[in-house]
């Protein structure tokens, strides 16, 4: 195992350090319990917006707190749940006197604990909802999740409600929006190569010499099938074309394209696949209005990547172009 | 090899298609020759700035092509120069009438063509300077360089350049903040694992399990050393010792301080780098006043990083902060 690395058990620690003297301007570390806030703690008179996870997914999530997008994140270990502990200081800490969205990506350790935290979240007076995203087309229930998993359309979801929380809107409001994204968008990713989580010392799954994963998990867990590696061209049409077929889209829609590295492939690549979705979405007459190419939700080093397509409508596109200010998305401000 | 590409010889132009594709609203790319402008073309009163080199370092030189930044970017094949053939066109369309400036990493093949190219445009009648960036302190000359090889810095160089021909200044005052910004920064990197450039097939050096070089090329070439794998804050002071050295930082001085991913690496990693490199710059009194850590300049997958610092002004902060509107780097607008 080769990494930039101290020690394997400091490293949530040691990089959220790094992370927070980076961006002091913007984000806050707080530590024991360990979460990260929006500079300055809670804005009055706006909804909060909390997430988390495991940690191995950088930027995800705690790159995506800030200003029009999330008040706070809560990272676990590698690829570990967050818990209770940390959700609820977390949320009260974001809590501007609207209550609070927890946005949780559907792994069944995830699940509990949000649940576990917004109960104790309740009885000390905070209003929590509760919005589930589970985009990954690739397997309906798998290792880690009853029903769909969380994966990348995670981040349209926290971009997109942070906007509707930055513009003021109400509690359900928030709520709403945030679900009416989960039910548009869509994902499915592959891997050609594994990742290793620190603590563990070696690949979390192993790979033949030209063998790949279609469907993989973000956490390498099992996807669809493994076949041997095929051109970029025919890969973007085996992750795009369930992702199409799962949400019936028709012609003359209009979408978000989104191709996400895993963490160790060269933007070049990202961009050959995006290049072959986008051909394969305007052959369909489906019009991509706005697109996100890069590692935004990644699995440490994983070679890999996946294809999220969110349908928009006129005020999806304008919660999405609305500013963001975070460590890790930023424009308009 | 496995790589998400069609073939090894189209790698450069499907990436790039991929690329206008998904940045339509801010670039366009020019085929036949290659080369890739600001969407619109040149703003006439502007000092164009151009840059570019071989491919496989996205999102350097094209992801930093629009307001505020560069006019045009001249993409060679991977880790290749381009061709006095491409510069020329794009040099014209960068130009607004005062002039163009050329940011060239130094590279012997870089250095010539881009020599070539502003003679041609000089006979063209546009007025071109050149500012050489060799910013790389791990070694004196190296396989592909007579003097100091460009690296992570030139970022730094385009954004402060771009910044000041976009409110304005004159071709000499461009070319002069450019070469003020190359005269105050340093780099040195290092890699853990190599990459594989797609029409080799096979990784451009070999390192033994446990091993890493310091002081590595962003092409690969041979840097200082070759030591076992150390602990990352061990690596950092490895890396910032020298650039700290060379540059003679005292108690009291600001700085800008980049951590750079070499396109494998986790952004978690990066940040365990960054957090014992901004230790050691507070221990010796250095104030780190502005920070950017991710993948600005990479070397296709190879697994490591580069550490960045640049001496720090009023003039030099406020251009940095000042607008950018690009693929790779965007704020305030």
């Amino acid at each position: 195992m080769k990494k930039l690395i101290n020690d394997p058990r400091a490293v949530v620690d040691e990089s959220l350090e790094g992370f927070g003297l980076a961006h002091a301007d913007l984000v806050e570390v707080h530590w024991d319990p360990v979460y990260v806030t929006r500079r300055g703690g809670a804005v009055q008179g706006k909804v909060g917006l909390v997430s988390g996870g495991g940690s191995g997914h950088e930027p995800l999530h705690a790159g995506y707190v800030g200003q029009g997008m999330l008040d706070a994140a809560v990272p676990g270990a590698v690829f570990t749940s967050p818990t209770p502990d940390q959700i609820l200081p977390a949320t009260q800490a974001a809590d501007g006197g609207l209550g609070v969205v927890h946005i949780v990506k559907n792994y069944t350790g995830d699940v509990l604990n949000f649940e576990t935290a917004a109960e104790l979240c309740a009885s000390e007076g905070v209003d929590v909802r509760t919005v589930l995203v589970n985009d990954d087309v690739a397997v309906e229930d798998s290792l880690y999740t009853a029903g769909r998993r969380g994966v990348a359309g995670t981040v349209l979801v926290e971009k997109i409600a942070g906007a509707a929380a930055e513009r003021g809107e109400s509690l359900d409001a928030v709520e709403a929006v945030a679900k009416r994204v989960v039910a548009n968008v869509r994902s499915m990713g592959l891997a050609l190569a594994p990742c290793t989580v620190p603590h563990a010392g070696k690949p979390s799954f192993e790979l033949a010499d030209g063998e790949i994963e279609i469907g993989i998990g973000i956490h390498g867990e099992p996807g669809r099938q493994r076949v041997g590696l095929e051109p970029a061209d025919v890969l973007a049409e085996r992750l795009l074309t369930p992702v199409m077929e799962d949400l019936g889209f028709e012609a003359g829609e209009e979408v978000l394209l989104m191709v996400n590295g895993m963490g160790g492939t060269p933007l070049s690549e990202l961009y050959i696949v995006y290049r072959r979705a986008a051909q394969l979405l305007s052959d369909r007459g489906v019009s991509v209005e706005r697109s996100l190419v890069g590692n935004y939700t990644t699995s440490l080093e994983m070679q890999g990547c996946s294809v999220t397509v969110l349908r928009l409508d006129d005020e999806l596109t304008s919660l999405w172009d609305a500013p963001v200010k975070t460590p890790a998305l930023r424009w308009g401000v």
